[in-house]
């Protein structure tokens, strides 16, 4: 039924993946594939990104209203190598290098067929439980998930389309373009994957805002026009929006993204966006925020919901085929598969400093 | 130069109108008119509505980041007939009776140009200070600002086109349509205007809530498909938001309109509304919110701030003209313009119950 | 594996339909039904409606693009009850009463992930060869496509909800609301639903075009607001528009829905439309045409595109069952489903005249 | 009353202007300005555009529906020196260089206040009959249309900026971002501009099409993704759409700018744009067209009108100061401000061939 080589899959080989099994704790174990489908493809995973959601799931066993009750295989930045095609697929050929978006929707409800899928009430998502993720030595995958990747681009620049379609999708929902200032809360990883898309989308000044020197610094060297170090107090706020607006112009900020969610970015994106503006809230700091509406709404300054993303493999593909992003200088610690070290990876992530992208290379 | 009748201004009559003097001081007080410019126009006065924001003015001297420093005459909802017009005015002529637009944009900035005109930083909108407003015998006002009346509406009904707009406004920023089940917070005026509104954009279900049983009667009357009566208290948020959408129906809340404006109305909101959908700020209780934006954000639902109108009286007009809202029921107060009337109006206003517009006939 | 009583297929009863076997010729013939997959239903038609494109496919055997190679069973326009399920569906039971969207994209392509699956280049549309259609006595469909009737709505009108579609379709499309004055170039089915959804939609008024007296007067019958008889000669275009204007009144056509398609009608609808309005080309007439497009084009008159729709039913089934729209009125003729009645069923839809809607009850 | 030093004016020197006084012939004589008013500049022009519109009213006297009855000063893409303001103007000094957006907008009309004051009825435009134009030694306008030039700009590049703001008006109606595969009919000024526009606002792929091989090598200069060389023959049209679609590649086209407006133009263009794309019909070429409107409308390909542009000069200064765009290329042949000059300066663009924007300096 499938096209492809001899498959390790066939020959026994026993497929393993990280597997979390109690809070901070992930097991490498066994992890059995599902039947392959027409349309979907097994593929040999060869980069895993670790995200901020998987280290809070490892920390914490739940995140948002999802709560890991059974093990889990964890891990949804990723791209691989097909190894088999079910008897349906057309647009990939076992050995063709792809990066995988991690959801599935239903394709039945109103939300997908209206191009939301990635609000779908039954959405499959990698490590989102109870679905299991992608941190393994093989995955099975709807083909039409799995984006080629071109010659020029890297398995670990493919994994990176995941942490980048999140800034891309904010980047559309917010309209960016080359009449949008742009401001970004936070200069961590989604804040400067941020940074990276609207400057691929044609913003033309774009200032980036955060408490740490180091991921500042970082920011300066991937093209902010301007830098804003500021505090964790909220009593700074009207001081730290007036030297934002100074360091931005005199055209003001278009739209902010608020990679951070936290009380104080959120009031200071509020106050500094210009009338007719929007915020993009974008990071998932606090749940409940006590925050200057009222005068925002007054001004027109809309809040746009961000969630995940969706369409985005192509358009990432583009952007990093064509130079328009650079997303290698985020990569900056890399881990084999071994028990050992995806304990050190999941550590270096979570401590954060210098660690601002951790890879597994499978 | 002026076009028109022998004008009472000119034979020397004292324009009279009504002054905010001081903390809850209202004068009825002689209004020097400015001169006619040639593309401006003379209205009688017949119709004055008060709003919350006038009361408001009234009894704390401010509103928002407005401080009333210098006597200025109050009101904004009005209608009246034409009474002389300048030179170059060429829709409108003595006698024709017109409701009244109340703010100029600038017509420079890039706000006015793009046709955002109600949020023009430099907009002089009648009684914001330190811009004097229409209760008053006469007003000058630009010729595109003022309305043809057709025969079937009365006077009192051009003056509600003012609080209609804000209703209309928001109802096109949240894209209302046949397919927006509609929840309203607030079945105070600016509410009750909001159901009239939703419906005559073809939502095909609106629900409404409120603390008060009579307003909540009224709305019913007006034509809600649901009401909720609910509490002031935070706790009763999660067991309201079930009963909303009970009433609501399977399908869900498309759009809400907080037509309030505090956490308590906003925080229900956000959780009323479905994935994807829209909560518009009309209502501008609280300042500073404590609400869930985070879980929100993340069904991508989405906070339109809302600031007056633009372009709304030709269509609030043809809305009452054909019938298809009826705003005379929310007029349930009248007075003449004495001195004692005056204040017996802000009063009945202020206290509010069963008082839902109070308007001046002059 | 499937859910449902006794089934009739089971038992062996032949399904019968009407197959397209040659040019002007229609027979009754067996249709072996595909296996029932899990998402899927089996239902069984009660109400089946001709349209337009059904006759041009008899009379040619083909329309745009699709050319009918073989024998393939005609009708798309449909409603039954359900009488089996798969055993995944969950939204039906047998009995349930039905409504049949007729395409199945392919949610595998960029435009279906978009949410516009009614462009899919691999979509599957009853009765668009090589795909059967459903004048039948059973058909299988996808669950997510069959939406449930409510009491208060007959079968036939659960079948008028698929040409009731196409004018949602341009109506959403055009963005057709309270604001919208509409022109309909032509008064033929396609031309009266879309009088019926821009009413629906809001639309103040509504001005209607047509060569036949007739039409007119059913449209006017409908609530059209004007109507115009024109003719077939392309010099009385100018006159011919200004007394669509004079009709219209003074604000103007903001959008013009062409449902007849021809050189004479779109280049009316481009020269009676204002500036900054629309033109939807919905009818199918010519296929190349001559225009003024330029003139239009300078006066941002844009034309926008229809093809079928997209998540139309929930709303068409609202739209009837709230009785904001009554298509009861167009069904002017009934037939049964004997050979003999088939045929002539096809006659009277072909010719025209007095027959609108032509149905059958199986 | 106005601020600035002693004016030439005042002093009596004549202004001289370049009068279009009858068919092919154009005169040098004196243009008297009108007074200056309160938010009034008065500018001393220094480098002044040939745009094909003056070349077309020289030719014929006239263009669409405007017709030149009376002798017009021509000329309307311009930059110049401040001389005088009036007395509110606070934006600009005397000295400043700017360039000048030539349409005055009525902002009393529907069209104005909703932001789409380039469609305006009443708009007073520079060497659009009656209104005077430009090619002269000082204008007077208002201060709001006169755009401070940064210092790295020339006058000449403030001068193109009102042919690079017909580009960008497009792109902006097409909405043109990095997910837009682009096709440019036409390598001349306006192809071109909207060639460099497209890329500014992040089109990935930009295929530009031509008769002429000149003008497809000024492209491929400019920063094309592939030119086709196509013959005005409308047989050809078939294969060429094979040829632009292969040059385009697998992904197709999502955009099409036809800057030509003729029937194999816009025939192409509509054949070669992808199901859910635009065509944009910038050029002004034939009238009546002849062209495959059903086909495209069936893909939902819809038609974008493009007139003038709107709120263009803050986005053209930024991409021309960032280097975004550079549009000195462009500039091709240089004259000043002689009768024999002027004559030979609008016989050179009339030619065309290599004279791609002809410009004097004053």
């Amino acid at each position: 039924m499938s096209k492809g080589g001899k498959s390790d899959q066939e020959e026994g080989e026993e497929n393993m993946a990280a597997w979390l099994v109690g809070l901070n704790t992930l097991k490498i174990q066994p992890f059995k594939l599902p039947p392959l489908g027409p349309h979907d493809v097994r593929v040999r995973m060869k980069a895993v990104g670790i995200c901020g959601s998987d280290v809070h799931f490892l920390k914490t066993l739940r995140l948002a209203d999802f709560v890991v009750k059974e093990p889990m295989v964890i891990g949804h930045e990723c791209a691989g190598i097909i190894e088999e095609i079910g008897s349906e697929v057309k647009n990939l050929v076992p050995g063709d290098r792809v990066a995988l978006e991690p959801g599935i929707g239903c394709w039945r409800c109103d939300l997908c067929k209206e191009g939301r899928y990635n609000i779908c009430p039954d959405m499959k998502f990698f490590a989102t439980p109870p679905v299991h993720g992608s941190l393994a030595r093989q995955v099975v995958h709807p083909a039409d998930l799995c984006f080629k990747l071109p010659d020029n681009l890297s398995l670990e620049e493919g994994a990176m389309c995941e942490p980048l379609s999140v800034a891309v999708h904010a980047c559309r929902r917010a309209n960016i373009g080359p009449e949008t200032n742009v401001l970004v809360m936070g200069a961590g990883p989604i804040g400067l994957v941020t940074l990276l898309a609207a400057r691929a989308f044609g913003a033309p000044r774009i200032v980036i805002v955060d408490v740490d020197d180091y991921r500042l610094s970082v920011a300066n060297n991937l093209g902010a026009d301007g830098v804003v170090k500021v505090s964790t107090n909220m009593q700074d706020i009207p001081e730290e929006v007036e030297r934002i607006c100074e360091v931005m112009g005199a055209v003001g900020v278009h739209v902010t993204f608020d990679c951070a969610g936290f009380n104080k970015t959120m009031s200071t994106a509020l106050s500094a966006t210009r009338a007719g503006g929007k915020v993009c809230l974008v990071g998932l700091g606090h749940n409940e925020m006590t925050v200057p509406l009222t005068p925002a709404a007054t001004r027109e300054v809309d809040i746009i919901g961000i969630f995940r993303y969706k369409n985005t493999w192509p358009l990432c593909i583009e952007l990093l085929r064509s130079g328009k992003i650079d997303v290698k200088p985020l990569i900056t610690h890399r881990f084999g598969f071994s028990q050992k070290e995806v304990e050190e990876a999941f550590e270096t992530s979570a401590r954060g400093g210098d660690a601002i992208k951790v890879m597994f290379n499978l």
